[in-house]
């Protein structure tokens, strides 16, 4: 049974819309129904019409559509929220106070307050709340977690990040760059730049991997296009809760980086190292052992990983593979509810996620208006 | 409007089937809603109804399908042929003859007559026939074949193609490997086994991508794994008829190469260098000046390339989506009978690739069985 | 004519003593005539007998060494000082006062204030002085420097420097390892352990390339193995006098690292990026353009990279070779003392990026001892 | 005790022979003497000076220097020869008769029969002969041959060999490229071009890590530059003496390679890759496991390739460092002979090895005349 999903966001133009809906389309787990897929009428009908939406399911209004896909028998049961950064908020709680489960793009909102706020929604709900850090789906990263879990890397040491790009290089916002445009808008991105855009993602992809959690940050933020109303360069010191030490930088000015994330940890006991641009490969190096180049689907799989997988060993998988395994395992969460097992659901970020990405980026801003003094992810 | 399709082959178990449908899938232009997906009745209907075919279309027997599916006001537009080879020319006769679309995995026959048979069959239906070379839908693969196009190589001189897998080092067709028995035995597969199964990818992409047309082969088939039936390996050196002279290895014995198919152009002017397993890169040398790293997107990216592209550079795609770019332009070729225009259309391998497939595997067996003695694709 | 070098330190069991011999040797500038290889008196003349000096020109006091030599009408040209560090400063000081010139490897001495002696003696000596921060000497190093004084990466933004190994993760100090012994020894190796080590390298060589000056920095140094006196982990960040921003990481306990020094620069034009296990190669990205592939030798090459290159592309040159090619260029500008020209002069490193490196090292200790704050390198 | 050294050939603007020289020095085993570096004589002196060859040990002629320094008490141990092709063998037989040990550049000569005449002359004269297939010398490519003797690939079914460069892909012959007009010059490479120059070195280090020996050949040989006098491509299939069957590919017009050799060797329990433009790396793979990446001198290292080892991993040691291990160990050959003992003597090509490859060279040229039938190599 498939379940049926509106979307608010991803009308024509728009990026993360359409990667959002061949992930629910990949694994045959949804079906797109309804949709408010512009504020601008002519915009949402002509989007909608073009995906097979019916008319009288097309909004302009996503209030209006949280309360008309509630009272219909045969109403949506998830939405996608695929808006610029500000409207998460007030979207996510139209939904949920419509008992509607939220698929939400991050970061999860543009600010802690807002975000705590969510979780009480949440909870009051009893919705579902998934959060599309995208990238903890590729089946090596999930490897990755399972190894450290396994204690193959023994204690962790260091932990480096790196999130890097160069789009916005240039001042891509003064063009017609729609993307461009809305990320560098405080009003539309909230106060973080690369910080929120992409460095958000570093961050939640080396906690979900390393398993330690972030205590206190010490940032240097900088804007080097002139002009630019936000950070595009991010450079933080990290310290964990397990000792740990490390370090993430963030950029959209590196020429030469397309969408190069990557996670790099270190134990006592070895080392693990995943590029974004690779996925289907994970370097493990146990101390004082050759390192090794696991692959997805190939020898020394871990069971997470190969129920994330596609496709054999050597027949490359995706961002939108990993996207949409991210989907299918909210899919599974949602049907657990009314019984059944999943067990990748604790795998899916959620609200305590988004959460923790706020704490992170607002004590990087902090950190970074202080002159880099350390500051406390817990307020 | 999204064509209506159907599947031979492709039940439970089976490896293609569900790449066919996900790549049927990820652009929202075909509706999988009838099917022959097993021979066994009762594999047949519970494979159906997991993939959500209604009961009164999941069929037996294929030769039903085509007769029931041409019969019905809302019969299937096309079929997609993914069973065992030997299977295929019977299947396709069928649905032609139909008046069906057919979607035909490959090699297209066990033999050069049945594949000029089926030619005439296309000839006289009027229907369309495509040939999953799924490997040409790759963006890259597309961008070199644009450069060769340009003149960016020069003329051609040396082409290396290999296609090398291990996972059938052992003798896996003796374990409950369902693939491993099909495709080493010679009523499954036809006379060639590696060479057949995983070698004419590797011929096809390197004309492909070359233009330049093997006029004769030299080669030498090997079986390694003891009690095998069919080759394991494949040698082969080629002649082409504008002068370039080339090398074909393809192996399913060889540990450590999951799906490595490569391609490497040299021509007075520059070389090209491509490999499966990192898809989104290109490398173009150019005589004389710094090797380039072409990726899928990015800078200095063809037309071709870019419409054959969902997201921007540094998120990759993968196999899928190369088999899914395959599939959105047989449903454009497909419309645009209707009228309409498709520049991908020249691209879709068709039954003359399938011929020129076939030419090649028999004459690459004539060769060996004649111990390695050149011999003409133009029998 | 060869230049008479004698060698104080480099006795058996040593390392970078016989790095310096084969980098003197390997272009033929220099012949090797007296040492005082180690203080103890029998493994002094059993290391000289070895290497083929004069019982009567080994020695096993510097001082007496530098008397001696001076007096002899035969008397060493230059002295190489690969002892442990805290003995760079004294045995620096004998030479120069004796009027020898001096080749000193790196860290320079163990304290700024020792440094800036130094220097003092330096000039009034009238002696050359020189300091082996051999990555220097890489052609591709030198091209990268090449490539942003001719402004193709445009105004500098990012920095990215790291040096990292994993031989230290375990505490090898315990074992009979003689190099893991004093490097974490305070008493030879001074107060910086990993960050004086390897860490000054990396902040050597990411200013070599950039031309940039770091102006201040806030660091966190780490002890990672227990009971280690010195620290084995490094997290920089960096200001630079043009305005751009960067980080060091360096490391001696991230497993599967074993000399991962690399060097990455972007700018408003373009992006470099260099790995000193992959030497030959320099990535270069001019801003919107493909990546470029730059070899040793290859096409692009400056003026300053093929002198520094002694056989053609895809002969890979390495480690000694860059340090030889250090050990010529000093050769020549001792040389051209007597008149002659040698344009790469300029690009050894000296007294003063000596005397910058211990800047370094104490703001970056001072900065970690005060919990990270943003120290200036000018005291 | 160093070895006196003479050279034949390696004059002003050669290149092998400044290889030959550094290789002898970079150990400290040789001291270079004597030369007959140019048959011009103002050519011949003021190389020599330029080397510190005493102007009296500085000849115009071999067989002069031959007989002179046979006479000198202090006459040459050993002679290397450097010249053109055509030089190779009248020069080793000159100084073999007198006596004196050789050391030969590949190939050994330009025919069979020369070979074998030259095989009774080494018997005859009591002589040390040593080739210089240098590419045996590096650390990991006697690694791969001691994994392949400890059983660790299993029986050898597959073995890959290439040596690709571009530096011809022009009629560089027509220019001033010294190097160039040689090496296309039939009257001074003999009969193979490509082939003899480069295509020998990669049959030879296929030969020596998988221990097979090649039995037949079926080759196609082609000239692709217009107007060019011998090969510049070539095509060969391989069948083995233990059943293994293989290709090689060697060319020198193929854009974007620079010295690209490579050997992939496949058992029936794991494969092996090894390329020489990154040579301190070895990929192995052992059937079903995780593909493993050796490194010169990192774990599992075997004692063969710690023995052909300077520094430490992670410090590249690149061709000069390779060819110098060869020179190492034929001093310790030559000095094993009064007595001692040398574990690396048995890897040192000589002249056994020379007539193989002019056998495989033959086979290949009557293979390639015969339109490609197989040829046996044992004539």
């Amino acid at each position: 049974m498939r379940l049926k999903l509106g979307m608010v966001g991803g009308g024509e133009g728009a990026f993360i819309g359409g990667v959002h809906r061949i992930a629910s389309r990949l694994d045959d787990r949804y079906e797109l129904v309804a949709g408010a897929l512009s504020s601008d009428a002519s915009r949402a009908i002509s989007s909608a019409r073009a995906l097979g939406i019916a008319d009288e399911r097309a909004y302009t209004d996503f209030e209006e559509m949280a309360r008309a896909e509630r009272a219909r028998p045969d109403g949506i049961d998830v939405v996608a929220i695929v808006t610029p950064n500000y409207m998460h908020f007030p979207v996510a709680r139209a939904f949920l106070e419509a008992g509607i489960h939220v698929i939400c793009d991050k970061p999860v909102t543009t600010s802690l307050d807002d975000a705590l706020a969510l979780k009480e929604l949440v909870k009051t709900s009893g919705a579902y709340f998934a959060l599309t850090h995208n990238y903890t789906g590729y089946p090596m990263v999930r490897q990755a977690r399972d190894l450290v879990h396994q204690g193959k890397v023994g204690k962790i040491r260091v932990v480096q990040a790196e999130y890097v790009q160069d789009w916005l290089a240039d001042k891509a916002e003064d063009t017609d760059n729609k993307q461009a445009r809305w990320r560098t808008d405080p009003k539309q991105s909230g106060p973080a730049g690369c910080l929120g855009d992409i460095g958000t993602h570093a961050f939640n992809l080396a906690q979900f991997i390393a398993g330690s959690r972030a205590t206190e940050v010490a940032a240097d933020l900088t804007t080097f296009v002139p002009g630019r109303r936000l950070d595009d360069n991010v450079h933080v010191m990290l310290r964990f809760d397990d000792g740990a030490r490390g370090m993430l930088w963030s950029s959209q000015v590196a020429p030469g980086n397309e969408n190069a994330l990557s996670v790099r940890i270190y134990g006592d006991k070895g080392g693990l190292e995943w590029h974004q641009e690779t996925p289907n490969e994970l370097w493990f190096t146990p101390l004082g052992e050759p390192t090794q180049r696991l692959t997805r689907g190939g020898p020394g799989s871990t069971e997470t990983a190969n129920r994330g997988t596609r496709i054999p060993p050597g027949h490359p998988e995706g961002y939108l593979e990993g996207f949409a395994t991210l989907y299918s395992n909210i899919a599974d969460a949602i049907q657990a509810r009314q019984g059944g097992n999943t067990p990748e659901a604790a795998l899916v970020p959620g609200i305590d996620d988004g959460i923790e990405g706020m704490r992170w980026v607002e004590a990087v801003i902090r950190s970074s208006e202080n002159n880099s003094a350390w500051e406390k992810l817990q307020s």
